[in-house]
């Protein structure tokens, strides 16, 4: 990547960095192996994963292990959930011949750049990020991994030098350190990061089954809340059938006044490619009950191909195994040389 | 490495790990890159260093150049402070053929191991630490890489599996943050470091010729107060004379109530390898004046070879490079398959 810089900004005097050129662009973002995801990620973010291959010519997905182990975890259980996530990666269709997908810990430099942002990192300008906030209340007080998480966010996708990171609402704090570390990184030791780019993806938030007032999540302690892309079509009717509606039985799509009908239309829409007017359409005549039928069969016609790949790939480990491997080797061919350069600038060599 | 465990201790019901055999054991030691060390270091750290050598069949020492930036440097003068220390530590005795001598940062294992541990330290834990106590202060808020310098000393010492760490009483509390994290790792995810015990470095504590209530620094903003391995013999006798004293002529020993004329007499026994007693009875008859003479003799007579073969290290960059990078391969070819086993235990592979 080289960069064309324009004259200074005239408030604050710094260069601003413009990058003009689609093949300068890189996109990068991760996600934790938690497993099987479910219905509202692959919605929410990894359908969108897929047409970004389309969109950027240098793309990278990591599984970002370092970052699940801020939060307990079970060493046997993240083993097989990294290939699992892997497997579900390839199958909703991540192509490793179009992106990077790797495993973030076989990258040293993840942790090395890291440490490196951490040092340029006030100790106050975490205490407020979402990730520390919403995760060291449940338990009163989280680690230090917890603490930083956002610090090696920010190493993930400056390592790369990453243009554009597709981001929840969630996680613009987070992003913005980044592009705050990527200035201060610059200031101090000369132009090298690409501040970053949030491309907000779709404000489609798939809510849960039994409660249309949450998110859908993997840890929804109700039963039958959440589907996931590896639920049989059985277990999708049944799922399906037991979602929360109301005592109206006409279909409508009122968020608000109806949040249970309303989150099956918009997951209708969703996995259908259909316009929510168009489900309505659909929909009219039915009472909810038999509405439920319509929406089962789309999500099963949507999933059923990906559940199957899944199955066909978690079966072989090997591939999925060397499908890592080389993503991973392509991630460290391109991090390699930007951390060399860090060290230059920092000092070390 | 393989341990020997006996049986549960009766108190903890923990196992106790008794390292009996000589040839398990492991002595690390770091150094920030400073530049050229004084006096103090010398006496206080790097005399023992060498001796060590000579105690212990493995034995690593570093130059933590990944420590040093957790307070703001100048690029320029951290790349010319690491060669600097690696000439140092050459010329005082440091033999690489009895110890590996090498930069952390071009081991990335150690930042690695560091995000680990991080994930098992709790955030308060660190609070009332040295590290973050004395140098957060004078700048009100320090950076993330401060407060979390501790755990990466700790993966330092453990990335190794040393099992002994000379260390000076302010890094005490530092070694023990070591000793839990490795006791924290091993309850977790099976027996794997063994507990890293201080060896405790002589009490022997140089003060400032200027102020001798203080410990001799790099940093002293007091002129003449310091003396560097690289003083030449007329900085030498020129600082020692005009090093705090008192009105009373005669020499001896009373580190309390003379504080000025007793440095010089520990000094002088340290640099010459007399007791206090031999240079009192070399003192006798001299008064303070005449006495700086010959405690500049003695001093200068130490450092005289340790200073000509700095400057002729110094002289050698490319020499002083291959040391060091043949000491990264050696600490990487341990550090490697302890970062290999850390990653299966804990699911990443």
């Amino acid at each position: 990547l080289t960069l064309r810089d324009t004259p200074k900004c005239e408030t604050c005097f710094r260069f601003i960095v413009l990058i003009t050129d689609p093949s300068l662009m890189r996109v990068f973002s991760g996600i934790q192996p938690t497993g099987v995801p479910h219905l509202g990620n692959y919605l929410g973010a990894l359908e969108s994963w897929v047409s970004l291959q389309n969109e950027y010519s240098s793309v990278l997905y990591s599984i970002v292990d370092l970052h699940s182990i801020t939060q307990p975890q079970d060493p046997q259980l993240l083993r097989e959930s990294i290939l699992d996530m892997a497997a579900s990666l390839l199958a909703c269709g991540i192509d490793p011949a179009r992106s990077i997908l790797f495993q973030q810990s076989v990258v040293s430099e993840h942790a090395e750049l890291c440490w490196i942002l951490g040092c340029l990192t006030s100790m106050p300008r975490l205490r407020h990020l979402p990730q520390w906030k919403m995760k060291s209340k449940q338990k009163n007080e989280g680690s230090v991994g917890l603490y930083t998480y956002p610090v090696l966010q920010a190493a993930d996708i400056l390592l790369y030098k990453a243009t554009h990171v597709p981001v929840g609402e969630d996680q613009v704090q987070h992003l913005e350190l980044a592009q705050d570390l990527a200035r201060i990184f610059n200031n101090k030791y000369g132009e090298l990061f690409p501040e970053p780019r949030a491309l907000l993806s779709s404000t489609r938030k798939v809510k849960s089954l039994r409660d249309p007032s949450c998110k859908m999540s993997k840890s929804d302690p109700q039963k039958f809340a959440t589907i996931f892309l590896t639920d049989t079509p059985e277990d999708i009717v049944f799922k399906i059938r037991r979602a929360v509606t109301d005592f109206t039985s006409e279909v409508t799509f009122d968020p608000e006044g109806r949040p249970g009908v309303s989150n099956l239309v918009s997951l209708h829409a969703a996995v259908s490619g259909l316009t929510v007017e168009d489900v309505l359409i659909q929909a009219r005549g039915l009472d909810t009950g038999k509405y439920k039928s319509l929406v089962s069969e789309a999500v099963v016609q949507r999933l059923q191909p990906i559940r199957l790949e899944i199955q066909r790939l978690r079966a072989d480990r090997g591939h999925l195994l060397s499908v890592l491997a080389e993503g991973g080797a392509k991630a460290r061919s391109l991090a390699a040389p930007v951390m060399t350069e860090v060290r230059k600038r920092v000092g070390f060599s």
